[in-house]
C-alpha cells in the first residue's frame, strides 16, 4: 500500500508553493486529496499569489535534488509518517497558524517511527544556568529511560536538550522552521550536521527555505503535535516556548513545566503557566515518564525528606521525645505525666534517647538538645 | 449576651489541663458545653492523668494571673472569638490533632476580629536568601493593601513575614505553641515583644506553658483557622510549615505556594506541593489578594512580557517584517511576493523599519537585524 506516486508529487508542489501552516490548504487536502487540491490552487484568484507559486514549483527536480543530499520527503500513508500530525486539525489554529503539513522533509537515519514514545524539550534561548542544568538532568533520566527528545535546534534550552542526549547516548530529533539542509542558528553548526548525519532533522520546508518567523510559529506544532508532551523548561512571558507549549495544550498532549525562581526573568513564563493550571510541575525526568506513561509504567516514588534518625526511635521513645521542651528544661515526673507512662519507663526512655543524642539532662531537668 | 462567668471558668480549666488539639475534649464540649465537660472529665479514669490534671487547675486564678500581665482569654460567645475556629471540627484531624481550642491566650492590643481578612505566611526555619526576599516582598504587599499578616513567630521566614510586615506599616500576628508571655525562640525576643506590645500574640496554651513538638502540631491548626488563607512561600520536604498548609486545605482555604528552583532544598516541599495540583501558585502578594478577594476584587492584570518595539508597528510594516529572513537576506520582489504586498508598499516599509533598526539592507538584499 505505498502512496501514489501522483499524490507524493503534488505534496511536494504544496510543500514547496504554500507557506507551512496554512489551514485552508490543509483542509482542502483533507477534502479532496493533495492532487485536485493542487490543481483547484492552480486556478489563478485575485489578491493571491498562490497559484503562480504553485505553477513555479517542479515537484520531480524537488524530490530528486532532496534525495541527492539524502533528504527524504515522507508523507501521509508512507509507514515513517507520524500519526500525531493528523490530530492538527483544521479546526486547530494558533496565532493565525495551523492544519496538518502535506510531507515531512527529513535528512537524517533515524526513522520518525521512533519519535512515537519522544517528549519534546523546550526552552529559551537566552537560558540561565538554573534552565541548563536543569535542561542537562531531565534529558540524561530521559535518554537513559530510551525516550527520545524532540526540540527546536535553537540556541539556548533547546541546544542543551539535544545536546545532554546525545551525550547520555539517547535520540535526539530537531525539527526546523528552515530547509533540513540550512543551518541556522550558525552557532549550532556542528549539533545540527551531527544530528542530521546520525539521527534526524525535520522540517516541513522544503530544502533551502530561509528560517521567518511565521515558519518558527508554525514549526512549532510539529514539535508539540510529534511528541507525547512538552516539557518547558525556561520561558519569559513572551517567549516562542509558550507558544510551543500553547500547541501541547491545543493538542491534548501533557504541558510540564518545571517551576523557577520568580525573580528569574527566564522563569516567569512558566510560573505563569503554573499559576493558570495549564501544565503540571515536573521536577525530575522520572515524573514526566510518570505522567507519558501508561497507567502504571513508570510510578515515581513520591519524593520525601531524608530520613531522620527520629524515625528509628521506639514507640515509647517517641512518646517520651515528643514531652521533652524545647527550651526550659522538665522534670521527669513532669514528663512522664505528659506521656501517660510511668516514671521508669519514663527514664528508660531519656536514658537512651540521650545516648542517641536527642536530649539532655541539665539543671533543672530534661530538654531537648536543639536541632532534632 | 456576654460569655456566662462559670462557662469562661470550665474553658479556662480545660484550657490549663487539657492539651492542644485534643479532639475528643472538644467534640464533648460542642455536645455537652465546657462546664458539663469539666464535670464529666474529672471522674478518674484508668490510664489516664486526665482528671487529676484538671483537678489541679484554679481557674480563677489563672485568670486573675493572666490579667495581671495584661492577657486576656478570648471564648466562644465573645465579640472577639474568630468564627473559622469553629470550623476546626472534631472530625477533622491530621496527625491526630484537631478540635477547636477551648479559648485564646490573648496578649496585645489588636483585637483579633481584625484578622477576618488576614492571611498566613509561613516557611522553613532554614530560610533561603530567596525565601527571605519573596517574603519580604509579598508581606510588604499585604501590609500596604491592609491585610493583616499571620505567621509562628518562628525564625527563618515567620520572622521575615512578621518583620516585613511592621516595616512596611502593616498588622501582624504570631500564634505560637508556647504561652504568650513566653518567648521562644530567644532570638525573637524583640519581635515578640513589640507584637505582644503594640499588636497581638496568641495562643491555645495557658501563660507559662513550654513549647514541644505536639503543641507546634496544634498550634499549625490555628493559623490554617484564624486566617482566609496560607502562603507557603519555602518549605523542604518535611517541613512543619507543611502541616500548616494542610490544615489550610482540610480547612478548604486557599494554599498558595511561591515557586523556587527546583535545586533549591528549601523548595522541595512547596514545588511537591504545587507538583501534586493542592496549591495555587502566587508571584506576587496581588495574586495572594485576588485568590481571597471577593469576586471581582483585586484583580490581577496578567503579567506580560515588556511591550516590545515591534509592537508599535503598524500592520503594513509587521506584515513585511514577518517575512525578511533571519539569516540568508532576501530581496524585496520576494519579501513582497511572501508578504501579498506591492513591491512599493514593501520598499516604503522596509525603509521604514531599517530606520527603527528592525532589519538592514545587505549585499543580496534585505535582513533581520539579529536580536529583533
Amino acid at each position: 500500500m505505498s502512496v501514489p506516486e501522483a499524490e507524493r508529487l503534488a505534496r511536494v508542489t504544496l510543500s514547496c508553493g504554500v507557506e507551512p501552516g496554512d489551514g485552508t490548504t490543509s483542509q482542502l487536502v483533507r477534502q479532496i486529496g493533495p492532487v485536485k487540491a493542487v490543481q483547484s490552487s492552480l486556478v489563478p484568484k485575485p489578491d493571491s499569489g498562490l497559484a503562480a507559486r504553485l505553477e513555479a514549483v517542479d515537484p520531480v527536480r524537488q524530490l530528486e535534488q532532496a534525495e541527492r543530499c539524502g533528504i527524504r520527503f515522507v508523507v501521509p500513508g508512507d509507514p515513517e509518517w507520524p500519526a500525531g500530525l493528523d490530530l492538527l486539525d483544521d479546526a486547530i489554529t494558533l496565532e493565525g497558524f495551523g492544519g496538518t503539513p502535506p510531507g515531512l522533509w527529513v535528512k537524517g537515519p533515524m526513522p520518525l517511527t521512533a519519535l512515537a514514545s519522544s517528549v519534546a524539550v523546550v526552552g529559551s534561548r537566552a537560558a540561565s544556568v538554573y534552565g541548563i542544568e536543569m535542561t542537562r538532568t531531565l534529558c540524561e533520566h530521559l535518554a537513559s529511560s530510551g525516550v527520545p527528545v524532540v526540540s527546536g535546534g535553537a540556541l539556548g534550552i533547546d541546544f542543551v536538550a539535544h545536546d545532554a542526549t546525545l551525550v547520555a547516548g539517547g535520540a535526539t530529533v530537531a525539527v526546523l522552521a528552515c530547509g533540513v539542509d540550512r543551518v541556522y542558528p550558525a552557532q549550532n553548526r556542528r549539533l545540527l550536521h551531527h544530528l542530521a548525519t546520525e539521527l534526524a532533522v525535520v522540517s516541513e520546508q522544503p530544502p533551502g527555505s530561509a528560517p521567518t518567523r511565521p515558519r518558527f510559529l508554525a514549526r512549532n506544532r510539529l514539535i508539540a503535535a510529534l511528541t507525547r508532551g512538552t516539557v518547558l523548561v525556561e520561558a519569559a512571558l513572551r517567549s516562542g516556548a509558550l507558544n510551543t507549549a500553547g500547541w501541547a495544550e491545543l493538542l491534548s498532549r501533557h504541558v510540564m513545566c518545571v517551576p523557577g525562581p520568580v525573580t528569574s526573568y527566564t522563569s516567569q513564563g512558566v510560573n505563569n503557566w503554573l499559576r493558570q493550571g495549564r501544565a503540571t510541575v515536573v521536577t525530575h525526568g522520572s515524573e514526566v515518564l510518570e505522567l507519558l506513561g501508561q497507567a502504571g509504567q513508570h510510578l515515581v516514588v513520591e519524593p520525601r525528606g531524608e530520613e531522620r534518625a527520629r524515625d528509628a526511635l521506639s514507640r515509647v521513645e517517641r512518646q517520651v521525645l515528643e514531652w521533652v521542651p524545647v527550651s526550659t528544661p522538665a522534670q521527669v515526673d513532669s514528663i512522664a505525666h505528659l506521656s501517660s507512662l510511668h516514671v521508669r519507663e519514663t527514664v528508660g526512655a531519656l536514658r537512651r534517647l540521650e545516648a542517641k543524642r536527642f536530649v539532655r539532662l541539665e539543671e533543672g531537668g530534661w530538654r531537648l538538645v536543639p536541632d532534632t
